[in-house]
């Protein structure tokens, strides 16, 4: 029986996946196009389901934020799994049963320190190790300074500029006898890339998949293209505040985003005159930007929708995504958590 | 064999159990000493093993924020739960079928159109329901205003006026032929209760067990008090900007007390010049409040103890607390989650 997204406990993180697929769909091609190997990041959802989407269906060629998840894709079938986190000390061992099970595991290293602790437990198969030590695979850049921009030629000024750093930078590499990989990451550049990228190895972008408001204002996207929401129902009038209470706090939705929106910690769609003023934990504070509220407007039970500002903070409050097509409900998604 | 904290992957959520008891029994003897029945809060920690020790281990008389912990208590033997929520429309079901499994189920309603929505859902066995109607056992009030104080005075000021005006709305309702209990909450009202809460039926505290920097701060307790932990590794030196990384972003702290604290998002245990600038996802920028970092105290792996701004804002971020006695780990607390 098809339940519509009304039939929902709110708070309730709902996924559009058909906005995902076309997401994830116009990445893939503008990678291929470009000629650049895609290795999506997934910290932002956490999910098989969405890996799939992501990777074509492949289950390769990932980057993940924590050692759970790289665990958790791992114990799915998933290989060739990059760890973009500086070798942490205290997981050293962890990452070494993951690079003796899978194909290919790949960790970060940014100090010699690194390199020690690496040396001081060699793999079983030797697999990585060469008898003069480690093996490069390749250098990583986020491009992480791209959050700072408003609009696709700043965007593509900060992509053309981390490209070149790191194309120069593997010349040099090349001057002294090494050739490896090369990959720079962040939505931003990923989605509208410069031609310079096709030089790169790879690219390893993530909150693509599900977009949000800080990214439609970077200028990565149209709010449209935000595949994420939260809904959430009116609990409370409060006539003497000018204030609605709905069913979301920071629970439901996280604190990202305090100061940077006029509607506050997200966008209610469809009320551009509401504004999302404040959260404790389970309830929040909804005013209008101007004006007196029209209470008969919002009943008690009634629902809201709210616009995410950063979607990878916002899924991250969720034990369980729920995902529809055209606002009927097709299944769940559990992400995995902790580190 | 003894582990100690040291030996856990980071970041990682620590509970001195100790600490923990002593809080919990700290407030179990002050409502006796005065006389007020205690109706501990669960939203802090959300676990079994602390509800435990909250209720004595009578697993009775407990608050709730969400249907979830309702459940999650029920399913385990808990009764005469207390779900401090204005009734929500979409739940009115669940909360009736709670009602029909356990002894007591209490729900809160603040508005006529949710006494409507209880009476279309009358109890199979007639519970609660009179022919008349619903019962009403008692008044609740939060007392929140107690986080705007500043110091013991401040906070039973406002202890006093809460509970003075809630005893004359119970007069009020007493002239009208109703009697029923009365309750306010409020960890720092209830960490100095003034002699009048003693009139007062039941008080519904929760974030004692734990406590926090931003306890201490209002003054409900002081920071040798503060039961949890974050602990964290330094994993990487930014001697360009006179930083630290460490292994704790706002998944493992959240992004709770922004601007709050002249150390940014935490305290940084023993280290009183070290401020937590900023988190993205999975790092914290930690940089000295003046002068230059000496980069030989912090060496690559080693460990710093963050205590919380917000301890339910950062429980919340963790699937799993690691519990500890003097710094020995004793346990795991696995906390239920979503609505």
């Amino acid at each position: 029986m098809a339940s519509p997204l009304s039939t929902l406990c709110t708070p309730a993180l709902v996924v559009d996946v058909d906005k995902v697929k076309k997401n994830a769909q116009r990445m893939i091609e503008r990678c291929e196009k470009l000629g650049v190997q895609l290795r999506p990041h997934m910290k932002t959802h956490k999910t098989l389901e969405c890996a799939d989407i992501m990777t074509g269906g492949s289950r390769r060629c990932i980057v993940v934020s924590t050692l759970a998840e790289a665990c958790f894709y791992a114990d799915h079938g998933f290989d060739d799994i990059l760890y973009a986190y500086s070798l942490p000390f205290d997981k050293v061992e962890r990452c070494a049963i993951l690079s003796e099970r899978l194909e290919l595991f790949q960790v970060l290293l940014d100090h010699p320190d690194a390199l020690e602790q690496l040396k001081k437990r060699p793999l079983r198969d030797g697999r990585l190790w060469h008898e003069a030590g480690v093996q490069l695979t390749g250098v990583y850049a986020h491009c992480g300074n791209t959050y700072n921009c408003k609009g696709v030629q700043e965007i593509q000024a900060v992509a053309k500029e981390t490209t070149s750093f790191t194309l120069q930078f593997m010349e040099k590499l090349k001057a002294v006898g090494i050739t490896c990989k090369s990959s720079i990451g962040s939505t931003p550049s990923c989605s509208h890339p410069v031609q310079d990228m096709a030089k790169l190895s790879e690219v390893h972008p993530g909150n693509f998949v599900f977009y949000d408001v800080q990214q439609s204002l970077i200028g990565s996207c149209g709010v449209e293209e935000v595949a994420v929401r939260v809904l959430t129902r009116v609990i409370g009038h409060c006539p003497h505040r000018n204030q609605l209470l709905i069913d979301c706090g920071w629970t439901g939705l996280s604190l990202d985003g305090a100061g940077k929106l006029p509607t506050g910690y997200a966008v209610i769609e469809g009320h551009p005159n509401l504004k999302l003023l404040s959260m404790t934990q389970e309830h929040g504070r909804v005013e209008p930007i101007s004006g007196k509220l029209d209470y008969s407007m919002y009943p008690l039970g009634s629902l809201l929708t709210l616009i995410p500002y950063h979607s990878c903070a916002t899924a991250m409050m969720h034990p369980v995504y729920h995902v529809h097509s055209e606002g009927i409900l097709v299944g769940k998604w559990i992400p995995t958590r902790g580190w």
